[in-house]
């Protein structure tokens, strides 16, 4: 029976990461936020509760020790714990997900336009990677890349494109932490062949150079639920 | 002749962009860039010259009214003045460009990593988007999109992927500002198919979900020169 | 003809400009203003329309290309494009301004208390120059002034006194970017000798040395249309 | 058997944290801090290295997943990952701790000067808390305090008091990430009683209103390593 | 005569002190706070009045020349003035606070969460210091502390505990400004052994190092005003 | 005797400011300055000495106890304390300054570029006043304005051009933080008619709509000391 649970384990590897990005520095000890669908005002990232009202709750997240489902064409899931999770991380600039591998599944190249992150492997075996921006003329893009093993510590620097891949035949497990309160997702494919509604065929051919029938395919396959938060 | 340089106009078409970021606040009237050749020392953004040192000319840039050459495979041209052209930028959280348009040229999908950007188009006809990040389960990400002509303003948010496509028989010109010394610029074409090393094409099959033809096609031709900075 | 058209090009010379200032980070993708009189709430910055009901107009301005009157004193006009114009550009720190110019038109000393300003002259000449604090003991303010010609680019530190002054005999125009969406500005005549109410003559004839009569035809004479934005 | 897996997996609790601060924008991709033993040159943050000589290995830390010992008087060990661990966080904003604790183990009342932190409890029971700032007169501060199980996330606020405690019979651990690259530590206990040179009794013993022999006592005893980054 | 004259100066000595923070730039001339009570929306900071009903009333506050009473256990007293009693520096970062000191009186230790501190003694002596965060492994809190004659100035740094402690037998006052519109407060005795709730005995005594019975004394005496703000 | 005493108070009026602005927040505990003859190397604020060396002496400055000398034009003196004065002021954002004034002296018309300042009046009446920038076509800039006395308080926004006047007959003093280690200081009259080299009179007759002879003048005289820092 050890061996079944050592096994299980193994399936069940884990990664952590934390991003991060500069943000207004608070005002006050906290600004518990007002859920949007409640608030009537709009600002800067969100209005606050009377401050009187605020309780230990309004901090508080549970769940994240559950795996999410990879029953997916990535074979991948996140677990966001941002600002819409834990409202007590208004103003504070910082959040949390947990991201769940199945055996090869990807977290595909994304970028997260307000957040640095830091991600730590709980178990498994990812490869991970990410793309500078343009470096100058005739200089290619320069990829960082690095095999990850359980306890491996990574950085994604903001605004950069990233990705991470199981790489192994067992699940793998990070958490990441994300240096906003709201980091933002940008999925490079479904957000450049996936939007709504969709960025001009024209426009496609040019930029990636191949001809309308790749890009119709492209275009028409993004269907999945895309919500990498 | 009144029609001659009607046409005349139309081909000069030139478009102006600002762009725009949150950066360290100055410490001191100025702090003058030193040339990383020279540097030494290198710091978040650039160590600074003698201020006892500085002249005018730090501050200053010329040829903006020079045309880029548009003889690529994009039909466009980006000519950049930030703090690696005008040292006199440095802590100040602002920078130039200046873009040329051939017929149908497309500045393509890409993001700057760490300004916001107002375009602003000179002459010419130009579509331009960008799209938003992720916007949760089931929803795709949304495109805002918009036919610019002469005298029209457009804003792309920090992070955020954007084009601008000259859909016109003559040419165009943008003029944009960036809100960072050093907006960075991640072309996405490049940076995915085009690094080096370059991603696996595990990653890549798997991220856009098409075979490893397409992939290795897409890999093979990033060869031009890439530098949107 | 041709010849007609030359004196036309030179007689529309055009200047650019771009500033900046450091503001807070934006927390979301982006958060358009409501306009302040439908507003209700005020804040730092501006309050937010719906996410939801958000469209590509929001981020949008036309008629940049038009020349602004300048049949006033000063022989110049600001046209601005900031955060009261582009609802868009709220929590994006960036906005743009043009500048006309008659034959020795003059855009008066002046700060920009939010933004430093990055200048491209389109066409014309113009003697543009700013001033450092105060230096020191016994040490007087530098000035930093350059002659700058179509295509020339110049920065105007956060804060500092600056000006830029057309010494052709044709028209001129530049295009201004300023790093904040609601940059300021302080045109120092108008401040210092025409506010409401005026600044004390004791004050005033203490601060200048000069006598009473100097200053009240100073005071006297600032009837004309301020509004540089 | 099933029993026994369960106390192995409940002596194997495990919490993890992210904390976060306002920090200076990147002005480029990376900064990768060049070590102070070698710097020669000290600035806000770290001085950089060469950017054409960083490797992955600079964004890289091996082992979190080894826990730390806990036998001190507290019962508990923090793994720090900040710039000084990883020079790669270098103007990135953002770091990670693990947390260990022995069964009753403490991680004592503490500030971090410059980050929000948020824990997430990986596995184990913890007691956690936070105070708040001096609310007003004659109003007592706040305690916000939760009782953590595994998978749940607490978030602390920058700058306020906190603390866990492992009021559980076997071990637990946590992971917390810090919303800066050099977040700082403050144990409020060793801080005040263990000084270098040691505060004036005078003023402990009037600031706690206590006889000059327990001040004698606690300044006595904070001989242990103090070591929580 | 003249020498009842010292004496009353010496009693009235006065200390001055300056504390700031890193805090969100403002993004127009002033945003005047409205206060909590008729705010009805919560923001990061405050909500603020229309800046068209602004007076200069609402950048005032008088009465700082007023020494603030004595009459209690630690024989100081803090007369705040941040964006709670004047709405005029809302979005502006800075604050001021009035200390007075009895003979032997302290200003406990304490911090200020968003603030650094600049303190000017007008007449009297105080012994202030402040203490580093924890420096590493092996190595104590460094305690950096200096006697302060009338005239002199000392920095307490953002976020680290510090203290100022009356060692003359005669009144002392200081003035002291925060950089922050509302800085915070942490009186260290007070946070730790004052809350409501209290924090468990089972934290304090491990924390440090003491009996249930000291634990319990210095629970039980936190009973008097303890409004630094 | 007594008479004699108050008369002297009188004489010895003082005000105290404080003066705020956004700056990068500290990334370590202390970045104490080396002074720049000694640098070798510039940065955004200034490099710091090996912490290892730091000393309470660094962080303290005597002295501001003593009135500056007002035997000059204006009859006022300004004693800055700031990053120049004390080196532990570094990164910390946040300076003093003390301002004597004769009778009828003035702290004339001026800006602080990177700080807002609040001033307390020790002893003595002020006119205090800053005037906001443009409002919009054809509106005035609007003066705020005050006298103040002992024990008042009043902020002057960053960026707004402000003044002090000592109305009385005899001396007052002030004290003044500023919000910025170095937060700059423009006296309006120097930058303007003072500088090196001087701006053009064809551009200051027009700016000011006065004759030749009215701006030789004003060019003419500021040969006094200007160092209000």
């Amino acid at each position: 029976m050890a061996v079944r649970i050592h096994i299980a384990a193994a399936i069940l590897a884990l990664v952590f990461t934390v991003v991060h990005a500069s943000n207004p520095s608070p005002l006050q000890d906290f600004c518990v936020a007002v859920p949007d669908a409640n608030a009537g005002v709009f600002v800067n990232g969100k209005i606050c509760k009377d401050p009187k009202l605020v309780k230990p709750e309004d901090f508080f997240f549970p769940g994240l020790n559950k795996p999410g489902s990879t029953a997916n064409p990535l074979g991948s899931n996140v677990t966001a714990v941002n600002v819409n999770q834990i409202p007590g991380l208004n103003t504070l600039g910082v959040s949390l997900a947990r991201i769940d591998f199945a055996p090869y599944g990807l977290n595909p190249p994304h970028i997260h336009p307000r957040a640095t992150e830091v991600l730590f492997v709980l178990e498994g075996t990812l490869v991970v990677g990410f793309v500078t921006s343009n470096p100058g003329m005739n200089m290619k893009n320069k990829l960082f890349t690095k095999v990850l093993n359980p306890g491996d510590v990574f950085v994604f620097p903001q605004g950069l494109i990233h990705f991470q891949f199981n790489q192994g035949h067992s699940n793998a497990v990070a958490f990441t932490g994300l240096g906003s309160q709201n980091p933002g997702v940008i999925t490079i494919a479904n957000a450049v062949f996936g939007s709504d509604p969709p960025i001009s065929p024209d426009v496609l051919t040019k930029a990636f150079q191949v001809g309308n029938n790749v890009i119709k395919k492209l275009q028409s396959q993004f269907w999945w639920d895309n919500n990498y938060p």
